[in-house]
């Protein structure tokens, strides 16, 4: 019966998955060994199918009443389970599985189509006042290199080893959403940036963006140091010093639900998948 | 090539899913093949392992350019697909086997456990005031036996087969919910139906529910017949008049995102999953 508790994928990664960008620089010691595989495989041929070995009843087979990690991320993305500090420890091979194995960018170009038909349907006002809010890590740029490295959410954060990643500035483009960007520059619409960075990185996020390929946003809105406000407090008045000015927020996109909550939220929001950690 | 583009599931229905209510009444001459076997199984021998064969990148076969379906599902849990009006026609089976296969039970204990892990950790005020505000059609009854021979939501919504299935007072119960219902009464808080069924199945409506083993609600609210209301004005505007007349809505479960948007939506909420219809 071991053998009928495991959830066998065989995935086409033909369809899905560049690698390019998405190849992990730096070591990797700490993977789990079927996430490398998977990763490897990718790296490999991108043509070939990836064969992963996941449990959706349990987290591992030594924690058999463990938590059912697909009902867990589901939970996640729909704004069910929220205040979570880590993602559960028996789910790590599982969440590196979705991030590396093609399901992270296929769940992420599905909300990234839904939004450009969106915004290829809007009718503009022709003065220019139309925006649309980016947030930035795990949105515009990937953190997965780090949280590779770092237990894939299962660790409590971390803030001097994370904050000393960002200022190396070296996160990857993450490529649907910079598909919307540049469509929506095409249609006349002005990306913002709306990050839950401090201001003190505003430089190293500028190169950062630059280097991965943005260019051409309207404003980059950063949080000003020791501001002690919720993500949604503080996310909400910045978008509404944005409407104050004069400017419609048409669409928002962020990876967090404290990215989408909170009026004004935006005419319409996408919360792009985010299994690796929660902002409130 | 062909068979690395299937996904294979080798699921283990030991931990999730009792047949019971669960059991089709009926024909069930529409269902695909693939949906039928595994609801056979499951109704033969809950213990064994139902194995599905699922395309997560194509929707059929014949469809090599289709629909991603379980990103399809993702993206309408997390409110990113909106507006629509049937289910891809590719997912048909997709859809089929969440719902039978035990992944719709998993997912429906999830979120039920964290609402009930809320519950339990809500302070009281003693005055009998809070209540929880349950929607009933895919919430607290299932209309499941009615979608499995129509399509699982791939065909056009028929209003005169619907509303006589709805009059046959044959839903069964979601247990998850009941359990969660349960609690709630044993905690103090009263359950209030707040549902889009219309006043005049009233009677049909709480015939059904009591068959299903719910009794000690507070109050039932149907839509008046004739009502030009979205889902979103007419549940917010009834939620109000609760909390006018002096209730704290300390909770609100739905399986669309109608049920639990729109203030004031109830101090928190949650979204049990529904891949089979929206209803804006």
């Amino acid at each position: 019966m071991a053998t009928a508790k495991l959830l066998l994928l065989v995935l086409a990664a033909t369809s899905c998955c560049g690698a390019g960008a998405w190849e992990l620089r730096g070591g990797l010691r700490k993977m789990p060994p079927a996430v490398e595989a998977a990763a490897e495989r990718l790296r490999e041929d991108v043509a070939a199918p990836v064969i992963h070995a996941l449990r959706p009843l349990v987290g591992s087979a030594g924690d058999l009443a463990g938590v059912p990690c697909d009902s867990w991320r589901l939970a996640v993305e729909a704004h069910n389970k929220i205040d979570w500090a880590t993602v559960p420890a028996s789910c790590e091979g599982y969440v590196g599985n979705y991030m590396f194995g093609g399901h992270y960018r296929r769940d992420s170009r599905f909300v990234v189509d839904e939004a450009i038909a969106y915004a290829e349907g809007l009718k503009l006002g022709g003065n220019g006042k139309e925006v649309w809010v980016f947030d930035i890590d795990e949105t515009s740029l990937s953190n997965l290199p780090y949280y590779a490295k770092h237990g894939f959410g299962t660790k409590p954060y971390n803030a001097t080893s994370f904050n000393a990643y960002v200022l190396e500035g070296s996160a990857p483009v993450l490529p649907e959403t910079q598909r919307l960007f540049k469509k929506l520059i095409s249609l006349g619409i002005k990306p913002v940036f709306l990050t839950g960075r401090t201001e003190d990185q505003r430089a190293i996020t500028v190169a950062n963006l630059r280097r991965q390929g943005y260019s051409g946003w309207m404003k980059l809105l950063l949080k000003p140091v020791g501001l002690k406000a919720s993500a949604v407090a503080y996310k909400s008045d910045e978008r509404r010093k944005l409407q104050d000015a004069g400017y419609l927020i048409v669409g928002n996109i962020g990876d967090q639900w404290s990215d989408i909550l909170g009026a004004p939220e935006g005419a319409r929001t996408f919360k792009l998948p985010d299994p690796l950690y929660y902002i409130g």
